[in-house]
Order: structure tokens, then C-alpha cells, then sequence
């Protein structure tokens, strides 16, 4: 059979031919709405590629972007990955430090930027030492430098960069929870064997007729494949550089978007935007949930609206899709009640991704549902080794331990049941924190909880649930854990329940358990020390 | 990123493990059900590798089958392939001389047969140079020559034969027109990239929940795919080893198929069953049709029963798949009649395969949907090289000459014209034969339809259509020609209707111009001669 390299380029090409003018919708961070489409985008990916050229940028070079999504942004992906440059997409909600840091060490030689982001760059530039040219996507005036200006004496007469199919194409760190940022490496063959799974029925189900926002950054792990998957079914593609609820709704709307995809926060403050304004989903069929575990209510919401919730699991390190809730057989007859609890797992993984869990002995646990332990994960778009690291990340045979706690079950679907630094060990025994907390946000009057372990002289660890009322709301204590006590084992109920007005997040919105349990670090149970008097 | 070679075995791996359980339904030659799963066919190719090698096949060599659809069938595919074998299906529907040509040509070592086959199997042996072992699949009594006592010394504790994933997998030969069969040789890679397309919304749309029956048989060109890309999204596959309309149907009720693929000859046959017995479709949602194009009836009468038609386009030179027509973007806004005219194309390409037209001065045609010209094919699962030849089949640069005449249309469907040996030049201008055969197929009372050129003193050629009528029809020349008129250009109309019993068929059950233009050699219209005395 044909020799064909899989190369990222190929998708964009295949669009441009195909689906030249579906369209490509950006909300920029204004409102203002601009409209693209993929033969645009596929023409002004090459004369960037020029444009890179003419800086002297060589393959293998990295190109980095510190920017929302918008189709500009989506160009640069295509255009530095076509003259065989590695993207490199930064996370702007980092710290300075953490920015530098990823900067210098991915040795970035040009860094494309939102002007929402110009005072970040102004702060760093001098201490980052590798950038040689800047440009930005929106700046107020255009010139030179900004990207309009940049791309304008080129013409997009170019010849991708050909090469081979196991070369880098993309770079993204993961913020990880200490140390260093470590860089994931993706090549060609890697993401594109990624972006012809996720079209796939049972994962993102996309096709030329969908409409698909994501609601992900797209310096987050790949905006989850969407930029990648999208040209190859040639689907309309909306970007919105602002998360505002509003926007986000408007679009829905105005481009009858049947996509979307979101961490629960996002979805939490569209929850909370669309209860209160009565705006409504319109045309939105499928959304795929990740990141974090979907709470019960959100799914159950979603399945009112008419919209089909798909639950996924995954990390930077798996390029990310690791798992997701496509119907399983029989869907059709299964009850409300079976749906959601199907549907409150992470799904089954996708051809090419094998999972396990390990007991703390190394054993490989059954796949019953009864057993959780650490859950591990191998495939073709999963890691083998960081960026610059000289030893491999994975085992010699594919292996890679992902810092989560899970149960397999026998209907093949996975169950994320704690990050392994997360989980609350009494008396030698295991408390899921994310359980505990989705009992607990399925508490009226409870915005959002988290659970962390607190030490106790008896026990080792004790949870303790740190919960933000909703607004207006006044619940207590004892409300609390009489609705917990219908959901959860009573050992697991929290020793004490403390309210704050907000809890702290990470840089990609997740809860960060790290910097709760330090502003925790000296609290004790009022019992424990009755205990020890004892 | 991981070393994953793209190994066929991968996909009863992922079947057996993520969906073991389920089913694989077989109706055998005389109506009996077995029913297998996805863990069962595993394991037992695992015992058919191990018996393999107690015979001493090594890796490369090639394993023959002539049979129809049956899990042990499928069993054999994934056995011969997970010991490092060459999968080879032979169509028994062949004449003898084809079958010991391709068999000898092949150099195969073992063949596999159906009971219903034992006949040509024995009356061919002694002129089967290499096969050393012949094993039945479904003998009246079963001994050691039989499939399963074959298998019974054998515990399946086998690790499939590792390789790189640019091995050969299965072997097919296509008839052909002219000189003998040509051989054309899967690798492991173009095999699972098409599995992986194939699954997508776009294409057959494959997921977990759905229920597929192939009435494609095994031998012909991968059976679409589909014994590769069901395992891959672990659904439940129903094998029919007899295309009796009765039996189908039952089929469809009893295991509620949802997916079906198969030529419009079968569907035909299917129809008027259904039509005549009042058996339903069940819940039959989605239908392949390829092999040759469907009429516009029969694509109505799916539609009328809410079953969605993709029609395709292949060839065993493109693993099959060449396009297929998933929705277009707007599909919910167009007409009916937008609708139908949409899917009486051959669809769209897939993700990774191009398409293209020339002229008779191989210039590269516009896709406007005006012109029509020779198709052209190229992608990673088209052939480069016939098995054994010396030269590429494909050009340089990967473009593949189909016999096929086509036109691209602007919003990305091709549409089959002709085949190039089959369209009537008339006065110089090109006459679709295969659009006049649509055309009168819509005439009430007409079965079947051929449309050839015959000789023209003035015209080089001009049309003769040949039909069978409906069973008690008895419709005339006037009713089909005044039909017509209103259907393609007054210059199209045949010069003459003939009325025949039946129309010759290949063996792949497509209709054989070839055949029929031997039949009509010496026809001459009655007003070409009197053209010729003017």
C-alpha cells in the first residue's frame, strides 16, 4: 500500500480541500465576532510558515503562543508546525516565574501573544532568555509586529515542511503539583492517531455537519484535540477568547453550536448564568466533560436540556483523551437511573488506550468495580518520556502511573475515585475526597465544596469538608451531613464542616487541594483533642 | 510519545478486553444460530495461530479461505494474521480456472473451506500446487480435518506474532476485466487506518451500541472493513452465511441490527421480499451501499422507511473505502429532494484519501460538478503495487488510475459516471450508460437495466438498452423512452430497448457489461442501416 506519513498537516490540508469554506467563528475578547474558514486558515498557516523562514526559524524550533482561542491563534498552530516548527502553547494563567521557566527551558525562539497579555510580556521579556521576535495577535494598532502585519508580505506560496512522522509537532508543560513544569512532547504520528479517535462515535462524535465550541483553552493539553480533530471532518469550528457566560450563550445561539466541551467550573458558571437569565442551550447536543469529575447535578441538569453529557478522563500526558462515556449496548433501555450512573463514571477508553490499577503491593487489581487502586495508562498518544528528561516516564512496556485512583468495572468504564495524593487514609483505609465533595455540591445551598484530610492522632487522617454557600444561602453544618449520610459510608463523613467565601484554584481552574490543605495545615478537629485527653 | 506499531491484532485485543461479551451472531448455511463473542474469537485465534505453527506456516505465508460469513471465518482471519500469516480470500463464486489461478499464484499453504464449497474444493485439489493442508469449517461430522477438531489440541496460550506494521496482513485478488486476477496486498498499517476511518460519524458510523450485519461476504474486498473496524468499536456483529432475503430479515428482527452494508443487487432482492411478505426492517437505521450505485428508488424506499443511505465508492485496490456520503453541513434544512440528490452521489472522501479527475489530455479537471473525467485515487490504504509485479500500479506520487469516470461537485461529493470502458461515445461527447440505467430502473415494471454502446455508422456509438422486465410486467420501449425523456437529454435516448429474460452478473454479483456487450457483439440498430444507405 501508499507510503503517507501521518503529519499534522494533512488535516488542515484535507479541510481546506474538502470543507474550504465551512466556517471558523471567533468571539474575540471584545465581542467583537470575526468569521474565517478553513481555506483561510489553511492559506495563512503557509505564509506564516514564510514568514517564520524569513526569521531564520529552522525545524525543530520552537514557537510558542501565550493566547485564548481565537482563529488567529489557529493559524499559528498550523503555521509553526508547517515549516516543521514545534508549537508551544503557554499557559497564561501561570505565575511569572512559572512562565519563565517554561520559556527558557523549551528554549522558545519567537512568542505570539494576545494584547491581553501585553503587560506580561512587557514585565518578563528581559528575562526571557531565547525569545528573539514577538508578535501580537490583536494589538490596537496594527504594524509591523502585530500578526496582520507580520503575514502581509507573504504570500502563501509554500510547500509544507515534509519530514518524519515521528517528529515533534507540539510542546505543552504541565503546571504539576511540585517541582518543575515538565514539557510533553507530542509528534505527528501521535496526534494524528489522537484526532482519528476522537472523531469517533463513542468519543467526541464529530462530523462535517456538527458545530463544535470549546470551551478549553487552547493552551490546555491540545483544547483536548478539538483543533486537531475538527479539520479532519471539517466541522464548523467556534472559538471564543472570552468565557464569559454570556458570550458563550450568545454563541450557542447565534451559530447553533451542537458541540462543547468544558471543565465542570465552566459549566458550573453557565449552570448558574442560564438559570438566572433563562438563556438556553439552543441547538447543543453533546458535551464532553473532563478535567475533573462532573457532579451528579450537572449531569442531571444537562440531561433535562436534551444534551447528551459525555465524561472524560485524561491529562497532558495522554495528548489527553484516556477515557470517555460513549452509549454503551443497550443505552436505549437502560433506566434514567442506570444512564446516570453510567454516565457519572469516566467512560471506556478509546481504541488504542489500555488502563489498569494497581493495589499499593504492585498487584494488578480486578476489574470489578469493588477494587480501586493507581491507576495506570499506556497507548499511542500517551508519554514516554518529558522534554529533556534523559530517563523515560513510562515502563519499558508502556506503563505510565498517573497520580489518579480508580476502579475499572466490569461494563468497562473507568471510575477516577481520588488523585492519589488526595485521598484520605483512615485508620488504613481509603476516603475518595471527590466523592465526599459530590455528595456534598449535591447539597442545596452548597456552591462548590472540597475535602481534605486533616491529621488525627487516632486515625491518621479525619475529612474535613470546606464548603462556599451559594449566594443568599445560609446551610449549615448538620444539613450538610444529613444529606451526606444518604450518600456515603458514615465512617466516610467529614469530622467537621467549615465555610469559607472561596476556595482555591489552580491556574486551569481546577480546585487546588495543595493550597487548601496549607491554608489548612495547623487545623485540628475539637474532638481529636478530646481523644487524645482520653 | 509511546511506540505503538499499528498491528492488526490491536483490535480483537481491545474487542476482548473492553468488550468481551459482545456478541457475534452467525446464521449458518441451513438456518441454524450459533452466537459467539468477542472474548471467544480472541481466544480462539489464539489456537488457530498455535495450530498453524504445529504445521510449520511461518510468518508470510499465506492462508487461504473460501468461505461465506461465519464467526468461525472471522475467527480464521484473526488466527492466520496473529501468528505472522497472510490472510488470503478467495471468492468460491469464481470459475475453477480463476480459483487454482489466484490459489497458485498466491503460493498458499493451507486453505480453509465452507461444507457448502467441498465440491470444488475436491474437484480442484490435485491442481492446487501448494496447499498442503485443507481444513473444513462446517463438516456434517467433525474430525481432525475440521475447524474445531483442528483447534481442540490447542489451549490458546499464545502471544500474537510481533512485527513492524508494514507487514502484510490479508491478500485479495480483484477479477478484473481483462488477463488474470490481480493480487493486492494490506499491510498491517493500511488495514488499521482504515478501520479507524471507518468508524467515524462520517463513514459507517460504528460505536459500541450499534448492531452491524454485513451482506457483504468475507472474500470480497475485506468485507468493507467491517470484520476489522467492528472490533475496534466492540459491537455486536451478525454474520449471515446465506443471503436469502427470508433469512436476513429475521435476522434483522431478531438481533436488531442497526447497520447494514451491501450491493443494490442484494438490496433488490430484499426489497421485493419485503414488499411481497410485508417483514419490516426492524431497527435497521443506517445502510451502505456501494459496489455500484444505487437507483434513486431504492435509495426513496430506504428513506420512506427512515433508514439513513450512505452511498459509497471503492474498490478492493482501496481497501474498500474511497468515499462515502456522511450528512453534509445542513442536512436538517434541506429538502427532500436536496436530500436525495445529495445521496445519489458517491459521498464524500474520508479523512486521508484524495480524489481527482483528468481529461482525455490528462489535465487535471475542475470539481464543478460540469466536467467528468477519469478518477484517480490516492491515500495510505491505495494500493502502490499489485502482489508479485514488478511496477507500481500507482504513479510517484501516489495517484491511482480507477477505470472509473467521474465528476467532483462543488460541495465535495463525487459522483460515478461510468466506467471508463463502459461509457458510449457518441458524436464525441461522452453518454453515462450507467445514469440511462438509473433512469429506467425508475420506471414502473422495469427489474433490472443495461445500457451498452453499440456500433454506429454516424455516431461511432450509440446506446441499446437492455431490460428485464418485473414479474408480470408488461411494460414497452414507448413507456420506458417517454420515461426517460424526461430524465436525461434527448441525445442520451437509446436508439433501441431489448427485452431479455436475464442479465449476466460477475461472480461479486456486479452486472457484466463485458458479458452482455459479447451477448449483443453482432446487434446492429434497424436505423443504422438505413443511416448507412442515406
Amino acid at each position: 500500500m501508499q507510503h503517507w506519513p501521518l503529519r499534522v498537516m494533512r488535516l488542515v490540508d484535507h479541510a481546506a480541500r474538502e470543507h474550504g469554506e465551512r466556517e471558523i467563528v471567533t468571539a474575540w475578547a471584545g465581542g467583537r465576532v470575526t468569521r474565517s474558514n478553513w481555506r483561510d486558515v489553511a492559506h495563512d498557516a503557509r505564509r506564516m510558515a514564510q514568514a517564520l523562514e524569513a526569521l531564520g526559524i529552522k525545524p525543530g524550533d520552537r514557537v510558542a503562543t501565550l493566547a485564548m482561542n481565537h482563529s488567529s491563534h489557529l493559524t499559528a498552530w498550523y503555521g509553526a508546525i508547517g515549516m516543521g516548527g514545534v508549537l508551544h502553547t503557554i499557559n497564561p494563567r501561570l505565575f511569572d516565574d512559572q512562565i519563565l521557566f517554561i520559556a527558557n527551558h523549551a528554549e522558545d525562539r519567537v512568542l505570539l501573544y494576545d494584547h491581553a497579555f501585553a503587560e506580561t510580556v512587557e514585565r518578563l521579556k528581559s528575562r526571557l532568555e531565547t525569545i528573539e521576535t514577538f508578535i501580537c495577535f490583536d494589538p490596537p494598532v496594527e504594524d509591523e509586529d502585530s500578526f496582520v502585519g507580520w503575514l502581509a508580505p507573504h504570500d502563501g506560496d509554500y510547500a509544507w515542511h515534509e519530514g518524519d512522522e515521528l517528529d515533534p509537532c507540539s510542546l505543552c508543560y504541565t503546571s504539576g503539583t511540585t517541582g518543575n513544569p515538565k514539557g510533553v512532547l507530542y509528534s505527528h504520528r501521535s496526534t494524528m492517531l489522537h484526532a482519528m479517535a476522537e472523531v469517533a462515535p463513542d468519543s467526541f462524535n464529530l462530523s462535517a455537519d456538527a458545530c463544535v465550541m470549546p470551551i478549553v483553552p487552547m493552551f490546555h493539553a491540545n483544547a483536548w484535540g478539538i483543533p486537531w480533530a475538527a479539520p479532519l471532518t471539517g466541522c464548523k469550528l467556534v472559538l471564543s477568547a472570552d468565557y464569559r457566560p454570556a458570550q458563550l450563550c450568545d454563541l450557542y445561539r447565534d451559530e447553533n453550536v451542537t458541540h462543547s466541551a468544558g471543565v465542570p467550573t465552566v459549566w458550573l458558571g453557565m449552570i448558574e448564568h442560564i438559570e438566572r437569565t433563562g438563556a438556553d442551550l439552543s441547538a447543543l447536543r453533546y458535551v464532553t466533560i473532563g478535567g475533573s469529575a462532573a457532579p451528579r447535578a450537572m449531569i442531571e441538569w444537562f440531561r433535562e436540556k436534551g444534551v447528551h453529557v459525555m465524561h472524560a478522563w485524561g491529562m497532558t500526558e495522554t495528548s489527553p483523551i484516556g477515557s470517555i462515556g460513549g452509549k454503551p449496548p443497550g443505552w436505549g433501555e437502560m433506566t434514567d437511573e442506570q444512564q446516570i450512573a453510567y454516565t457519572m463514571h469516566q467512560g471506556r477508553t478509546p481504541f488504542g488506550i489500555e488502563l489498569r490499577i494497581l493495589g499499593e503491593d504492585g498487584s494488578v487489581l480486578p476489574r470489578d468495580g469493588l477494587h480501586s487502586g493507581d491507576l495506570q495508562v499506556r497507548g499511542p498518544w500517551v508519554i514516554r518520556r518529558y522534554f529533556k528528561e534523559v530517563a523515560d516516564a513510562a515502563a519499558d512496556d508502556g506503563w505510565f502511573g498517573t497520580g489518579d485512583v480508580a476502579a475499572l468495572h466490569p461494563d468497562g468504564t473507568m471510575q477516577i475515585t481520588d488523585r492519589s495524593k488526595d485521598v484520605i487514609k483512615s485508620g488504613g483505609e481509603w476516603i475518595s475526597s471527590i466523592e465526599l465533595e459530590n455528595a456534598a455540591v449535591g447539597v442545596p445551598g452548597v456552591a462548590e465544596a472540597a475535602a481534605i484530610g486533616i491529621v488525627h492522632p487516632k486515625w491518621d487522617e479525619r475529612p474535613l469538608l470546606v464548603v462556599v454557600r451559594a449566594p443568599g444561602s445560609d446551610v449549615t453544618s448538620e444539613t450538610i451531613c444529613a444529606h451526606l449520610e444518604t450518600q456515603v459510608a458514615r465512617w466516610w463523613l467529614p469530622d467537621a464542616v467549615e465555610f469559607v467565601d472561596e476556595l482555591p484554584h489552580t491556574a486551569t481552574g481546577k480546585l487546588s487541594k495543595k493550597t487548601l490543605r496549607e491554608q489548612f495545615a495547623d487545623y485540628r478537629f475539637a474532638n481529636a483533642a478530646e481523644m487524645v485527653g482520653r
